[in-house]
């Protein structure tokens, strides 16, 4: 039954989304289960959006928008976005974001940064008061680095987990683009986002980090009985 | 003649370096001409190193490094180096330097800041009031990113050109790491690299810069008869 509900205020939030896309000519897509709600409303609403050119900020979008009969480029040949449409992990007041639970997170944050307009779609259970309330931060990381970065971590004082799949590889999780997904426990939680992210970046072989900061520009938030718009 | 002297300059660092190696077990060597040099005078000395760890910046190097019948780990183990020895394209009176004309400038920049301590070799050519002068900023990117890097840092005023090589291979340059290599030009030099460093940086899908900011610890520059060392 909660389930029943949560996949309800998940798909509240994707079909009020289509609202931003109606005048976009090239539409970023995210991943996650509540972008696979965005799919399928898309998908319903087929004969309004088949026209639009789509991208994708994972191997798996690429496919669901395919199957579904969109139109789907490949990121390397664009220069900019119409409007970007995203889950979300967590979600503070100031809509500073953590991302990257599905493991997409660099190439999601490429297609938000360079979105002319970034919409992020979530269930309610994502509002927090503070990040890292309920989620770890995901960065990814070049291979060859790995056991640098870790150690600088720890020295650094956050706990860090390398991420495993729950089956089907041997080793750490890998991306869509090739580095390796770790997961970063700041002690005593994210007072400062700003500060921790710069923190995290700052290490040399960090591809990208999971919080995303002064990336969301409407922040929609489903309950099963409606939809509502956050801005910042 | 020119280049005699030039390539003596080159030899008079790489032998000087080897007096920061003394008492190190795990080195860095980077990659390029000076650095060919460093291997060389370390192969003379070849009795005195074989015990040591060695890793390297580029497969060039490793092969190198191999082929002179010493032990190359690989850097994913590595939890920190003992000492990085490397060239570099240029360097201000801050010990600033920029880095990447060999396209090795991440795993140059993650050996170079989880070592212990740092030592460039660069004949005297390279000294630059201001960095600039002679050399464009190299920056790795993600092929994914590309066109919307491009497109933004054209934006932002910097000359942009895709880095090619000269021949062996259709399409821009890939480098070790399989990033793409982008040579900025900064309109009117790099008044300050800190900033344009963080700028760059900023920019989800880059990779690494090749400014490095802090990361010399000596610089020891080579004359045709005669090596100085420099400290910041």
């Amino acid at each position: 039954m909660a389930e029943e509900l949560i996949s309800l205020a998940k798909l509240n939030a994707a079909s009020k989304a289509l609202e931003f896309i109606n005048d976009a000519e090239i539409i970023g897509v995210g991943t996650g289960s509540t972008v696979e709600k965005f799919i399928q409303v898309l998908t319903d609403r087929k004969k309004d959006f088949r026209d639009r050119i789509f991208v994708a900020s994972s191997i798996d979008t690429v496919l669901k928008l395919s199957e579904a009969g969109f139109r789907v480029e490949k990121t390397m040949s664009l220069k900019s976005i119409d409007v970007y449409v995203d889950g979300a992990d967590e979600v503070d007041p100031e809509l500073n974001m953590i991302k990257g639970g599905g493991a997409a997170l660099t190439l999601e944050k490429i297609l938000a940064y360079y979105s002319l307009r970034r919409v992020f779609i979530v269930d309610y259970r994502k509002l927090v008061k503070e990040l890292g309330t309920n989620h770890f931060i995901p960065i990814e990381v070049l291979p060859k680095a790995l056991g640098m970065i870790i150690n600088k971590l720890r020295n650094l004082g956050y706990e860090v987990r390398l991420r495993y799949p729950l089956g089907g590889k041997y080793g750490p999780v890998i991306s869509d683009v090739g580095g390796v997904i770790v997961d970063v426990f700041p002690e005593g939680g994210i007072k400062d986002p700003i500060k921790v992210d710069a923190e995290l970046k700052s290490l040399p072989g960090v591809i990208g980090t999971g919080l995303f900061i002064k990336l969301a520009d409407h922040v929609i938030v489903g309950y099963a009985d409606r939809a509502e718009v956050l801005k910042p």
